[in-house]
Formats: structure tokens, C-alpha cells, sequence
């Protein structure tokens, strides 16, 4: 189970409405390489994971996720919060302003609600893995994506730090499917045949 | 931010494998009315709610959600981990076992992946607080509905207290409405026209 | 059975052509909070509701959102009926000319197409009534958003009028709801244990 | 708007509880090729459709496939208001009961809910009256599946009717198909470039 | 199996970059009526097909539609190569950049993603030619909407040799179903009763 | 383009039928981890790939994948083309039947039809050559949970060589991001910052 601290785990403080930036970071709340599919993926797998430390990795990077979300949401928030429904219009966030009001929605930048479809825990532990790594890598990108167009530097702050975490996560994960490929050749067991 | 601590909020500790349960009770993990829709639901709100108690209320319900979610994972892995292919077949979780192995996925029983088309944040505090309500309800019926056809009693044993925590759930909602609605009344705010 | 009636629930006379508005209305043809929606969800639950009156409800609403789902039909349709490709592109309804040239398509504001994983039918008349008093509200707000984003009063009226009903609708599921548990508790009926 | 009349197009009268047939038979409640795409197929097409006649073809069919959809909703219920939950999954219903109760929800055999992606509305008429032709006949088909399964005759009734309808829908369909091109040949009117 | 020839059916040559158009002309990529889904839907339902020459026709045009979405790829690749990010978010492409960067992907112009519900492989000849014949008045339609807002000759060259292949590949579906209806009579067969 | 060769790359010759295997084998035609999956997601990120080596590696396994995806409609088609509409339902594919007839239709075991969310074309190569080497992994543990059910030799067979080739592709896309590291870095090119 968890427990709410009531702190971020990095502090968000944006000082200027910006809908238009709210409408592309969404895209790491509710979009097909966000923190939502992150969390919820590496949570999923750790019931199946094969040794204790790659479990506890999961655990971990799925927990933190959870804080990532609470990030990007924050984010989103502050950056409408303030905007009246002509400003949402104006930044071209009226079909979510319609649909969604101000309320924080789990959704990708181009508006498509998130779906599981977009993530995979099939139980065997070295395909997890790599579903893990490539999911690391996409957030990255999406990171790097979103930096290219955020001018803001209230803004830039925490998304670079996300965009870090994901780099030390992707590289957690590797040393975990290292791990677990030594643990399967040690007993010699051939998983899955 | 949130820490993980190592327990859960209620015990599962189920004996006998057991694939066909874990077919129907999996719904509750990624089903329309289950945890996830839930705890991402009411985290997702607190962003736009209007009074602290509200807001403290999503959080806590939000944050509890997500332990129901451990429960749901650990009793579909509990009823699921010793079964042979050949078992997942008997017990009609052979599709399951090619697309996700023994792996917990966030599906319907159906087999309907998660999509948040089934959760709605509308930025609106009456509305949502009333969209909450429905959640409960909701979940409630499908607890009593798995009842109906669970017939070991480590498993209805967690089932029957996660279904009691979703009629608490609706109280305190309720009681949030009421709260909310008093407040704009207070204050003369008409929110939204 | 139902039989077509050639005249609109209220006049729908608009002068102006404006796909913008069209783009965003489109939402309660075809959008999560929309009136298929929530005429299906009402005309589907009907089957298992609890007591005669309540069954009268759900058909009456449902029939009445039917001729709503019409109105907005109209309302978008009018918006567009006279604009050309490029007004459409002015407008942002590029994508959406492309995907459906000047046809009304049910899909949300964001451009996502109707799913019935936005509406539930529970079979427990408790729980489907909560759950249409939710989507009574989520309505309301969409009418309250998109009103503020309408200058033209031969577009408002309407849609003023279709808010209101939604009030209503929400105070006669309230209404069935205390009949249906009265019913419950007079025939000492615990519906699902 | 649309007048409800108490009564079904075609008598539905079923004797013999049988959730297994009901299982196949929402299909044509909420499938990929049921009553629902139909019936908003037709109604959302008419509104950019080109001559009266052809108009009047998709109202009239549009609203009799609403009659279509309560005749598949009364069936479906029907097979399953009698059954025990422990009748539902000997029948293999288990998983549809723990998601909607006895409830009637839009979804296909497969148990997918339905989808506006199923349907198209293209805003031309050539293209929409081939759409709707196309669809009469995945519905045709669908129909004949259904009766090679059906053995129970109150069952096979309803949906001998239903099949027939189709039929004659195909038929006015290619009917509107003809008038329309005529319309635009004659009047040298090369629609769309 | 197929063989890859490094050539296009028709070739692309597009000298300017312009990621508006890339935006609309994706949805022949991976829209409801584009390239991927006529693919695939030919070369699936070829399996269950009643003819020689139907089979054939099916294979020859399921194979044409995959040198056509290389086609369309080809175009919104070039189309968007050159641009910067901040050409991508003047062009309304920011969304779609942060979402999938310069890569190309299988959506809709209005942003959805491809999704088979948009398609049928029935296992009925004749119904699958109808929905064949559909699809391609379909194509043809969005084609030409796509003519309506192209200005670019170098782009609009291959989309109109794209959109007259649809007429071609719709007549030869009709010449395939008056084959097939032939062998269905000559043969005193009345295919699924 | 494409050239179609009228052999399959490996042969499918079953003898026996057996809709059950049909059941689970179609979730490499459509399901998340399948052969259409694969090649789209191939050969649509080649358009933006960076080295001509990598490119080709993407278009080489996208266009075999191609060939795997027609071997897979093979094997289920041979399974089920003798089945009468009972078979099929004494199999569990009567809710197939009852949607898709003996049509092959991309879907997974599960009965999701096939959605482009289960895949990702970043436009970083890095990203696509993870999400690539994830795939592989993916396909490979599905061939694996198939082959623990499958007791046919003659379907055991073409199934072992595609799994086969999953792993050989697998390695592939190693080597080629290799290559593409190597070339980033000895061109002092930081991708993406």
C-alpha cells in the first residue's frame, strides 16, 4: 500500500498561465508514453517478476512514477488554472476546455484518452524488461520533444528533471534484466522453455 | 508524492489456485467500475476541486484506491501463480494466458483493456463529486456481483471488506457534496454560471 | 417502438455559418458527456430498472434525449451546411472535413469517437440511477462550457434550453431514486443481499 | 423528435430461459454490425444526404432500426431475466454479469463495446448510400450466424423478421442509390469535383 | 509472401516542406478510410473467399493498397523532414510532434488512431464485396476532400493518381461481386442458407 | 512497393481442425503483440530511421513480418474452414462466428481488435530500435504460451519457425542499434540534444 506525503518529489512552481503548453505536457499524464502507462505497467509486472531485487525495482520506479504523475498534473494545473475560457480558445484548448473544463484529464497531446492497449505486462520477465526499457526510452524522447517547444523555464525545470529520472530508470532497468538473465543461467533454468 | 509501504491494506492469503476467479475478479483490477478507473479518477479531480475537505477527501479515497489495487493484483497472481497452461485452459483463461501469460493487464473480465473513456474529470465540483457517487456505486454492484459466484472463503474474504470500503467511500462523498454545495451557497458563488 | 415526428423538441434556426462552434458542439452529439450517450445508456437500463415508474423515466428521458441528439444534430449541421473547404480550415475543422467532409459524425469536441465505455448499464437500479444523475450533471457542465464560448444567440438559445432540460432530468432521476428505495424497503427487499 | 408507442414493431415473446443465446444475440444490440451503428448511421447521414427521397429513406430506416435495437434489447433480456448468476456462467456469462449484472449494454458477441469507428458518415451521398448498403449486409450476415446457433423457435422468430428487414432496407437503399445519381446526372451536377 | 522492389507505384517527389498538409494526409496512412485498412481488410477476407478471380482480385489490390501506404508515408515524410519543431507547432502539428516526433504514424487526420473496428472481414462473399465497394467510395471521398485543400502540385499529383486507383479498384469489386453472384446461381448454391 | 509471390515463406499444411487452436493463433493476426502489429510498426518507422543499414533492417523484417502475418490467417483459416457453425461453438468461437463468420479478422485471443495505440513510431532512433527489440520479446513469449497448447505437429511446426525467426530479428535489431549508436557518436551528433 501507499502513503501520501504532501510534498512533490520535485517542486513545481510556474508563475505564468500557458494553456497552450498544458494541451502538449498532458500528453505525459494521460499519453501512450506517459507516467500513467509507466506506473501502471512496471506495478503490473512486479506480481510476475522473477528475482527480488528486479521486483523491488519495479516497485520503486512504479512508486515514483505515481509522484511523476502528481508532477505532471500539477504542471497542467497551474498552467490553466488561471485562463478564462477565451484564453483556453485562444491557445487552442477549447475542445478540451468543452470536454474537460479545467479539470486535469488523462489524455495524450493529439486528445486521445489513454488506453492499455498502449502498454504490455505479459508475464515472463525478460520480455518485461525490455517492454520497460522501450518504455523509458519513449518517455525520453517525449521529454526532449516537449523541451524543444517550452520556452518557459518555470516549466523547463521539472520537465528536465523528469526527462533524468527516466534516463536513470531506463538504465535500472538494464541492470535488472542483467541480473535476472545471470539468475536464469545460474540455475539453469531455461524459462519458458 | 507517495511511499510504498511494505503491506497490504488488508491480508490475501488464498491457498487454492483457483484460474476462474481470477478471470472474473481481474475486472476490478482494469474493468470499467474497478480500482484503477477509480484512484485515477479522484487523483485526477483534487487538481480542480474547490474546498480543502473535498480536496483532502479525493486524495485519501484516491490514495486508498490505489492500495485496492494491490489487493485486486495479489489476489488475481495468488489465484493464478501454481496453474499450469494446461489449468489456464480448463478454467477458460487460455486466451488470457497467450496475450498476457501469467502476467496481472489491466482488462474487464470481458477482456476490455482499460480506457479512460470510462472516467471523466469535468473540472466541475458538483459534477464531479456526483461522477464519484456513480463510481462507487458501481464498484460496489461488481463486488456483490463476483460474490454471487466466489464460493472460497480466503477470496471473499478481502472481496467483502474492499466492498464495504466502497460504501464508505459513497458516505464520505456524499457528505463532501454537501460540504461544497454549502460552501458555494455560503459564499453566494453561483460556480458556472 | 418509436414513431418520427417531423418537427424539432424547440426550433433550431441558426443564421450564421461558424464550423468553430460546430467543432466544439459536435461534443454532445458524439462526445463523452453527450446526448447518444446519454439517451442509449437510459434506453439500455431500462430493461432491468426496479419499478414501473422508474421504467417510465428511463423511456421518457431516453426517447426525449433522442430528440435532443436531433437538435444538436441540426445545430452542427446549420453551422457548416454552407461553408466552404476553406472556411473549414479557418475554423480548425480541416482534419475534421478531411475524416467526414460536411457529415455529422458522433465524436467528442477532441475528435474521439463515441465508445460505450463512457456509459454503464449495471443492472442494479441503484447504481444505474446514480449513474445517470452523474451524467445529468457531466450534461449540464458541457452546456455551462460550451455557452461560454458561444456569442451568437440564435446558437445559445438552443442550447439553453437543452441545459435546462438536463436540470430536470437530474431531479426526475432523483426523484425515481428515492421511489426505487422506498420500493426496496417497503417489500424488506435487500437487492443483492 | 421521436414519440415512443408501448408496443414492440414485432411481437417478442420468449419462454425458456438461455443466457448462452443471449450472449451471441447483444451483438446485434451493440456489435460491430448491429442495430445501434445502424440506427446513427443513418440518422447522422441524413443531415448532409442530397435529395428528399433519399432523405426520407435513411429517417424512415434510421428510425425503424431504433425499434430493431428495443426488439434485441427485449430478446436479450429476455434469455437471461430468469437466470441465476451460477446459470449465467455455466451459460459463459460469468464475465458479463460481473461487468453489467443482468443489464442490457451495447457490446459485440466478442465483447467489445461498441464504436463510432464502426460506422462512417461522410458527408457524400454516393459514398454514404454504398456505406449503408454495405452495412444491410454485414447485418444480413450476422443475422444468418445467429440462426444457425438459434434451436429455440420463439428465439428464431424475432430474428427471421429482423433478417428480412434487412433485406428490404438493401433494397431501398440501392432504390436511393439510383434516385441520387439520376438527381446529379440530370441536373449535370458533378458532385465533389 | 511479398517481395520488396525499391520503387514506388507512382512517384513522390514533394520539394516544399509543409507539415499542414502532412496533418490532413496522414489520415490515408491510418485513418478510418486509408490505405492500411484497405489492405488489410482485402487481404484477410481473401482467405474465406468464394472465387478464383475474387481471391485474385482481393490479393492484387490488398498488395496495391500496401505500395499506396508507402505511398502516403512517403508524402507526410516528406512533407514534414525539413521542419523544425517550431514549423511543426506554427503548422498545428505540435501535438502530433510530441506525441510521435517526425516519425510517421498510423492515425486518423482528426488524431485517432488506427483501429480494426474500422473494418470487416465477415467471411461472406457477397457482404464483403459491398463493404469492399464502400471502402473504396469512401477513400474516394477523403481523397478529394484532401484535393479541396492541397495546393501544392507536387503533392497533389500523386494523391489524384491515388484517388483515381479507388475508382479503378471500386469497379473491379463490382465486376468480382457479379462474378461471384453468377457462381452462387449457376451453382444452385444459396451460400449461408 | 510490393510484389506478391504466390508461396508461403514457410509451409502451413494442417490436417485436422481444430477452431480452439484457431481461438488463440489469431491473436498473432491482430492481438498486441502480433505479425500486423510488427510490420506496420517496421515499416512505418523507417521513413525517419538514420543510417541506410538500419533503414533496411527495418524494411527487411517489416516486409517478412508481412509473410508472417499471411502465414498466421493461413493457420487459422485451415483450423476452422471445415468447421460446421456447432464445432465452432462446441470450441468457444461462437461469439467469433456470430461477428466474423470463418472470416480471418485481426483481433487478439482476447477478442480486441486490432489498435495502432499498441504501437509507437518515435521518430528517435534509439526509441524505435528499443521499442522494436520489445516487440521481438513480445511475439516470442506469445509464440511460447501458444506452443504450451498447441499439441498439433503440423501446427507446432510453421509456429516454432516464426517464433524462431522472432529471435533471430530480435538480435537484428540489436546489431543495427549498434550501428546507429556508433554513427551518432563518431559524428559527434547528439541526437535530440
Amino acid at each position: 500500500m501507499w502513503v501520501y506525503e504532501k510534498k512533490m518529489e520535485y517542486p513545481v512552481k510556474i508563475k505564468k498561465s500557458n494553456p497552450k503548453l498544458a494541451k502538449l505536457i498532458i500528453t505525459q499524464y494521460g499519453g501512450p508514453d506517459g507516467e500513467l502507462g509507466a506506473s501502471l505497467r512496471y506495478l503490473s509486472q512486479r506480481f510476475t517478476m522473477l528475482t527480488p531485487q528486479a521486483i523491488a525495482t519495479l516497485n520503486d520506479i512504479g512508486t515514483e512514477e505515481l509522484a511523476h504523475l502528481e508532477m505532471i498534473g500539477a504542471i497542467c494545473h497551474q498552467l490553466t488554472a488561471d485562463a478564462t475560457p477565451q484564453q483556453m480558445q485562444e491557445a487552442g484548448m477549447d475542445a478540451y476546455y468543452v470536454d474537460h473544463g479545467m479539470g486535469i484529464y488523462p489524455q495524450s497531446a493529439g486528445g486521445v484518452p489513454w488506453n492499455a492497449i498502449g502498454i504490455q505486462s505479459k508475464g515472463d520477465p525478460i520480455t518485461d524488461l525490455y517492454e520497460d526499457m522501450a518504455a523509458e526510452q519513449k518517455a525520453r524522447s517525449t521529454y526532449e520533444y516537449l523541451l524543444d517547444l517550452i520556452d518557459d523555464p518555470d516549466v523547463a525545470d521539472p520537465i528536465k528533471f523528469l526527462r533524468e529520472r527516466e534516463v536513470v530508470h531506463f538504465q535500472r532497468f538494464g541492470e535488472a534484466l542483467n541480473y535476472v538473465r545471470d539468475y536464469m543461467d545460474g540455475k539453469r533454468i531455461f524459462y519458458k522453455k
